[in-house]
């Protein structure tokens, strides 16, 4: 159930702004799969053009980290701002650009210590050392 | 102004659990800087032994990512969680760990753009695609 | 799933602390749906009373800001805290106070744009200005 | 105390991608100011450019939400997500968008309501009315 | 540094309102110490009021879970929240009410612990078993 | 639908790590009932295997404050981290160490007023008082 329509592929092709994106999808990630957050943006042109936008230069862009990295990255932030929907596809995502097995343990491992030792920190409200001052 | 006590170096030599993990931080990074949430821990023999230990394994032992992606996953959950602490020592990390300004462009653009992304298919409510599905 | 019973109208019918917010929600918001929130509440009468007083003296009852700009701010906060109900029912709720698909566009761009400033902010930790001081 | 240079006055008009984007800032906001998030993301050109672009886009252009109420949905969005910067930056905001005392109260009622009953609705783990569905 | 006024004994004096609430916390407190929460919502007299109200409902009155049980919830929901004001005031709330240290180590074990497997579960998206249902 | 496969108790049987962890849980908890966070980490053994290790240290192992009390806590930093899944693990534990009605009223009333208040505080961002000062 979502708070939005989910646009099906005839009510994409049918507007002429939301088709644009569709095929700029499609085209920049070689698939003719369009996953459910572009469907339910399509009611929202201005947004969906926009995000597309963003999401093509920073993550289907070359640049300084390789795109597993910034996979796992956008994972980490998705898991820790509680997205069910975002775990789902980044994780996908992941796999998708090579995540092996053993990597995605490291990955738990890292989001779990991190939660952890985060929780901790915020706790104690350590002040923070001035070495780590720029 | 932290919760609890920071333990300067002289008292952490006097306890003698609290010395067995300093000294071996100190060991394990090669260096003689020990920082502030160790010393908040200080207090709190049990968890300071079990965090350590902990961040130890997954952080300071070889595995299938490398110690600068594991850093910038560490980093991505401590600013979605807003760990004030957290986000200066592991930028800290991060930089110590070799990151360059390209990627740390690079994070900035993936955070931010995965932060906008999570609020986004929170507000719409997005159900996860049948792709997905493991 | 829910973690408690889901009253149905004739289980709140037959108890009168329950029955009395039923009826008042009823007669307050001129319909005779109450949403699942309340009937998850009904358990605990004391919570269900105070919280409805609390949601009718601030929600219902006319004051500086108007109906729509309130659910707006209680639709940002509910995303914000990744509650999925919370986002569907204020959503609902918005459209029920007049909210138009050109208005729900600049509420999606608001939240989005904050959310991504916000994680630069933190990540940068950025000092606040002396010109912010009151 | 920042993770990242705040970037002077100086050091900005000496660079050519910095000064563009702090002279545009000055021109929109018809002000002097340029507040320390614009100084903090300028080590950074890339994603001070799209940022201020995109805060450009929706905040400071004229759109179907009024600049107060989009002000308030940005605060609402900060408040919930633990920006103590951004708390301060938007607070200012809205009082130079001509929030009033009665406004803010308004403001706060809604926001701490929110906050109690999203704990709420998560802990109880409230099913969708299948009424809210689109 | 605060987004409103901090106000002082002798300005609380002077307002009814505020007079009347600062008094109460006294009394009800047995303590001449009134905490900045109170001082910055004074300028928000109705908000003041019902906070107030619901925090001497809550934490002030007899009731089913002990005032140091109590208190440990609300520090855990602070510290979870990332609020820092109340992670050292929940804090001190808990020492005044007879927390020992030990029990200080087993609250931050639990706080961490949770912290971490809630990170796990929803990055691993972990149906709900039909056992826990009610 | 999980992002990774929730293993069967076969499964599990066939996989020497797995089954010890599995055995492990039913021997602690004395019952056979294995909830599916542990299935669903079953393919991360070395992450099985810790995370299970410090739940048994801290959460099945007496210490200072009683199991019902670390279980409030527990459920309490689920909620506020609005983990679905957790909210009902940890609402099923408490009921099972005896949680009673009008202590989960307690508890609903804590966590709601702990939410509301923490989100003022940001708002105001109230300065921390002297007095809480370690």
């Amino acid at each position: 159930m979502a708070t939005v329509k989910i646009w099906s592929d005839a009510e994409a092709e049918a507007d002429p702004r939301v088709k644009a994106v569709f095929d700029d999808i499609r085209a920049t990630r070689k698939t003719d799969f369009v996953n459910n957050v572009w469907r339910a943006l399509a009611g929202q042109p201005a947004v969906l053009e926009t995000t597309w936008a963003q999401v093509k230069a920073v993550m289907a862009t070359e640049s300084a980290l390789d795109p597993l990295t910034k996979e796992l990255i956008y994972m980490a932030v998705s898991v820790a701002n509680g997205c069910s929907y975002c775990a789902h596809s980044h994780t996908a995502g992941a796999r998708a650009k090579g995540m092996t097995e053993a990597q995605y343990q490291d990955f738990l491992a890292v989001i779990g210590l991190a939660s952890q030792t985060n929780a901790l920190v915020t706790s104690l409200q350590v002040p923070v050392d001035p070495e780590f001052e720029v």
